[in-house]
């Protein structure tokens, strides 16, 4: 994997570039859909390459772990192969998900103990356990196994946590050196900063993973119940430390308006469920702002969902046809929503890329962030 | 609307035809994808016209009248504008969904009064007002307001019920008549022969709707519980009463099995929610036969759905894949077996006109029915 940096944004932090994997080029910034379970919830992968245009997505360890299993993929010849998706593809370690399990999950210095979601049977992922998923699997980009501690969390357990996750970093990195990749291509391990939201923790965490060497590194432990402010000021105190030269990985984040936010402080890549899980329950997101397709205000607007909208639902279907969908309760609008949703998402990193190339971004964003947020 | 008979099958009473419509032409036999409440369930338009290669689909009155309502897709310019499909539409005249709600409705001369199944309120349809709701809607081909009896019906209640629907026929053609369409196009109005499997009504019931004189005639009142060999000779007898020179449509029919079968009798024109309902519980047809994706014999099986399968869904998803995605519970698990299915039924209506065209349709049809049944 390589990445070339190709623009820096004379108002912010802002940056543009190219990420060189063996499945092909990501052009950042770049918002990254969520494929849980080796499926984008309700798309199907021909919508996503030539309608949304996505140029990598995400898949999740844990679910593909349990479902369909290493085995099944690994016949297949990996997750590119088993779900036809041949753009780059990300894994996440598992470690996010099992913490998720709450009663369900014992974290100890070798690993977690937990219990399937689906049939209550025990399992252990240690740092070593999920590379090799990871290795199964095959994806271009493999997380790092980590804690991602609650918020708040206690400065003695964010400490302790963080100490933990870098331990275990490097096992990871002892079982990669030691273990070839299965698919004849490379995978890319990127480490994650943790530290929660004490600033000393997180350019600790920040120094000790840039340290590590990685061709690209992630921001783990925001979004998880923190004041946005608080993301912000994290994510540019992590920003400052890590490489220039390779690109960061914010976790889970977020709304449109938080990654503008984040991609001005320095960010290069985003994943998050809300585009498709919050389009599932029907709301919108459009460049003018959030639409609540259920409500009974759209029922006679026969316009376009976004008339600027970039993929063809949004010139095909009209908010009175999506609207109604939703109140009959047709799996066709959560299918509408989660394409327009995912569309939407690559047109802004896609347009906030090209902000930057023009040296604008700042301005552009500081409008775009407020328009965002606005309730139609 | 117009119909032009254009070949004859030498072996059977097949034949091939082209329908003229205000939104194109319909090449039969020709398969309706149901698109109960303004959606074919879990299929985009685009797909359905450009993947499946639906020449026409189907809208359901009841459904209709209920959510979104006349008024919306009155403002909205009718059906076809309102869900984007340019192409014919057929709308069934509420009767059949309104006698479903069996204690929930009282049948008498004057038409139907029932109750809501969504919120209980209390309806009433008669025939005046399907023609006014189907005059809202703005279908292509309109259907009479009849009674479809249930099987087995006694002797005295076919004939009653028959007379009625006969009556119910006269109060649909004046209505239609001091009524114009509202959207600019003609719509055409198909009379429904009854008589439940009494030999004698249903000659009697062809009869009459010859007489009639309308743009085509339909074949109700059949797939409603009765053996495939009670529909078949009643199909038969009908078909060789009514005008040689119409389209001939039989409702609600069935498996891939039946629609040849009856293809075979004279039948131009069918519907069926079979391959999207039964698709989205994983059955899966194919030219070979059937497939149960649920299985776990498919587990570990990466060919493709269908290796002659027509749709974009059979080259680029495998059966280990769609298999996986029902075991997890996916949307797109759904989407597949339903765009697969419709492709699939398209396939065979369009495979059975050139059998016609050919002159081989009866020896093929032969082949076909053995295979098609097939559990795989």
């Amino acid at each position: 994997m390589q990445f070339r940096l190709e623009h820096q944004d004379p108002g912010s932090k802002a940056r543009s570039g190219t990420i060189q994997t063996a499945h092909g080029e990501i052009q950042t910034p770049i918002f990254m859909p969520v494929g849980t379970v080796a499926s984008v919830k309700a798309v199907h992968q021909r919508e996503l390459a030539e309608d949304i245009k996505a140029q990598i997505i995400l898949g999740n360890t844990y679910h593909l772990y349990l479902r369909p299993g290493t085995d099944i993929l690994n016949r297949a010849g990996g997750l590119h192969q088993f779900m036809n998706w041949q753009k780059p593809i990300l894994t996440d370690s598992g470690g996010y998900q099992v913490y998720s399990l709450a009663n369900n999950r014992k974290i100890t210095e070798e690993g977690v103990a937990f219990k399937s979601h689906i049939d209550g049977s025990k399992h252990f992922f240690s740092p070593e356990k999920s590379m090799e998923i990871q290795r199964h699997i095959g994806a271009d980009i493999i997380m790092a196994f980590d804690e991602c501690p609650p918020y708040p969390s206690t400065y003695q357990y964010a400490r302790e946590s963080m100490d933990m996750t870098h331990r275990w970093l490097q096992r990871c990195g002892e079982w990669l050196k030691e273990n070839d990749p299965l698919y004849g291509f490379g995978q890319s391990l990127f480490p994650i900063v943790q530290g929660s939201t004490y600033k000393d923790f997180r350019v600790k965490s920040a120094e000790t993973i840039a340290e590590f060497g990685a061709d690209g590194n992630a921001i783990g432990g925001l979004s998880v119940g923190e004041p946005a402010e608080e993301m912000y000021a994290m994510s540019e105190i992590v920003c400052d430390v890590l490489p220039h030269d390779k690109p960061r990985y914010l976790m889970g984040v977020g709304t449109p308006a938080n990654i503008l936010e984040n991609i001005a402080l320095g960010v290069d890549m985003f994943d998050c469920v809300m585009p498709t899980r919050n389009g599932r329950n029907g709301m919108i997101f459009t460049s003018e702002g959030i639409i609540n397709i259920k409500n009974k205000k759209w029922e006679d607007d026969f316009g376009p969902l976004d008339p600027n909208g970039p993929t063809f639902v949004d010139s095909q279907y009209s908010k009175a046809y999506l609207r109604h969908l939703f109140a009959a309760n047709e799996y066709l609008g959560r299918q509408i929503a989660s394409v327009h949703n995912l569309g939407f998402y690559l047109w802004l990193t896609g347009e906030a890329r090209k902000q930057i190339e023009a040296g604008t971004f700042a301005s552009w964003k500081n409008i775009m962030v407020e328009k965002l947020q606005r309730r139609l």
